[in-house]
């Protein structure tokens, strides 16, 4: 792991050190991807190859001192912030466990910039990983902090970050209370990653997990959660995160036409073999394929049809993940498919597209998703070959 | 409204007499849908004009004598099912009202039978229809016969229809228990029908209704309610209405790998103009394009592009409909957007395209969502005009 000097100056001297192997999109804040056949090497993402996605510098906090604080319900006035220790949140609350996708909001992004330029990190296939989560449940702590399913004016839940610009804003973010409530979505306050404390980029000592739905709304470095009338009023809420027409710009954009990004639509992604790889078929003549898949919401993955002549004939590719339970599928699946190598293909064009367990489907282009900010890009994946000799 | 003669050798001699509107895709049993225009001309589809999708005779049935049976959970060995007149219905549980939209899985299906024959009815783009409905939830006559969420092995529940065929088999459908139980769901029992008693052809005297879901489990003419560890196995649950791989033909289908169609994708259309027709632009200038946008599981519709150079730029239609609350977005949005008309077109093709609140969108073109059955047909709607002098 690289080691770098420190500069009180710089407010993210603090950063802790990272994998070498990962494509760096903004080192500061730190926005980076691992090289996407990583991705498919294991159903569970490592720690050291999750993407990062960072918006601020990452704060140094020590566990012992951490506190969550949780504001009263509104109707208890003069009531004081519910305050939880590490301790507390381990001790007072069953632990529950998921296996559970993120995918940054902007995954893929560049494919929207190829077609007119975007506003944001220039993101490959690789913003979005799968890991096992393990933390309490959000309700439980909701309810145990004096809130029921009838809590007037109880909305939305807001989650602020401990991590901050040189303003003292903070990083921010909301979801729905009904969608927070619901045992079945599985909504977690996470100490754990992948059987460890979760490391420093990824939120540590605390961070919401709301399977399901875009990273943005995963907020890191927890510190506080506001039950509200309204959303979040964070420049993430109201005015990044949403998606438009393609005929919007910026000069004629208002965000407050366009909900914000809850869960995401279906998505899926060709890791093997990379674009510009030279190919060559096996022993029998095959190449073998290999990708990921995912859909938001709890939808599960059902299919995922693989093209090599353009879109017009299809195969079905074989997909291998953990059962998940209905309406609960947090997780991606992998997809593999042995296919024969065309004949006398000097180049070749593979396509992949998923069908989620709504039958929604992937958009066969980009151009008519393109939107200015470059969110929620997940046309067919399309990666170009060259073919070896075998 | 048409007359016929009485054939007692005919099942179908006792159908109802229908409004002559309708374009018949079959007449015994009865499937039909209203000219496409009349679908925007209000927001409430009116009952004479809701699409008719009939898969056996209607029956005829007695409502003084008519009773729904439930079977009792099966761990109370001997406990003699539950039966309810309509009376008790209406009496006994608290009446719920909702405004709904329906889809025929095979909508649009005339768009895939161009691409290359499907076998179904050729359905055009108006197997929707909205209403509004009135009934009792189905969890509080669950509830009421003993259910509750920790019943064992209470996965599905299967609907059995009074309709049936020569050998006595009847129509069945289910959904998931947890999808019935939940509040939020609204899954209703319905006896009426915007207001009145549900008519014959819409299921009378009770009809299930579970919104946001395809049209085929919202079983008519509701006999029976069994609580069950499997799926209904009938003919619809298992090997119709799910949806495959443009590769999969009559030959190769297996219908055990893929999943029965339940809460339907984002879908959209154009009603007005209607295909061929001569438009003339106002005395602006301008054309009016009307149309429909709808999306499965109460997911809202959040936005509809139009286009009228293929796809290259889009302009965003106005949306008007019912205020419904966030995941309970059970009925269509109507759509209009009054644009210039291109100069000197002599012809003109209007595309649309929707977006609903999960960021899902359709996809570009039909022949890659193509399948054998011809269902889920939800490409961009392309309509073709031609343009006559102003
Ligand atoms: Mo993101
Ligand atoms: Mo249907």
């Amino acid at each position: 792991e690289e080691k770098k000097e420190e500069d009180s100056t710089d407010p993210y001297s603090k950063d802790p050190p990272r994998h070498p192997v990962y494509k760096i999109n903004s080192l500061k804040p730190f926005n980076a991807e691992p090289p996407t056949g990583i991705l498919t090497e294991s159903y569970i993402t490592p720690n050291d190859f999750f993407f990062k996605r960072n918006h601020l510098p990452v704060p140094d906090i020590n566990p012992d001192q951490y506190k969550l604080v949780i504001e009263a319900p509104a109707a208890t006035k003069g009531e004081k912030p519910l305050q939880l220790t590490l301790n507390d949140l381990k001790t007072k609350f069953p632990q529950h466990e998921i296996t559970a996708t993120l995918q940054c909001a902007g995954n893929r992004r560049s494919e929207m910039n190829a077609v007119k330029q975007v506003k944001g990190l220039d993101w490959g296939t690789a913003a979005i990983s799968t890991a096992r989560w393990a933390g309490v449940r959000l309700r439980d702590v909701l309810q145990h902090a004096g809130y029921t399913e009838n809590t007037p004016n109880a909305n939305h839940v807001q989650f602020e970050g401990l991590d901050c610009d040189i303003t003292g804003t903070s990083y921010g973010a909301s979801i729905t209370f009904a969608h927070a409530m619901r045992k079945e979505n599985d909504v977690l306050l996470a100490y754990e990653m992948n059987g460890q404390e979760i490391p420093r980029d990824h939120g540590f000592p605390l961070r919401v997990i709301v399977p399901g739905i875009v990273g943005a709304r995963n907020v890191k470095w927890l510190g506080r959660i506001v039950v509200s009338e309204e959303e979040s009023r964070s420049h993430w809420q109201q005015n990044d995160y949403k998606g438009f027409s393609p005929s919007v710009d910026w000069d004629t954009v208002d965000f407050t036409t366009s909900p914000a990004i809850q869960d995401l639509p279906i998505q899926s992604a060709i890791t093997e073999p990379h674009p510009g790889q030279e190919v060559v078929p096996n022993s029998e003549g095959n190449l073998t394929l290999k990708g990921y898949a995912w859909s938001g919401g709890g939808r599960e993955v059902v299919r995922v049809d693989v093209s090599l002549d353009g879109g017009k004939t299809w195969q079905v590719a074989e997909l291998t993940g953990e059962k998940q339970k209905a309406g609960q599928a947090w997780a991606w699946k992998i997809w593999q498919l042995s296919v024969p190598m065309p004949s006398e293909a000097k180049e070749l064009t593979i396509l992949c597209k998923a069908v989620d367990s709504s039958y929604n489907v992937q958009p066969d282009t980009v151009a008519p998703i393109w939107n200015l900010r470059g969110v929620l890009s997940n046309a067919w994946h399309r990666v170009q070959v060259t073919v070896g000799a075998n």
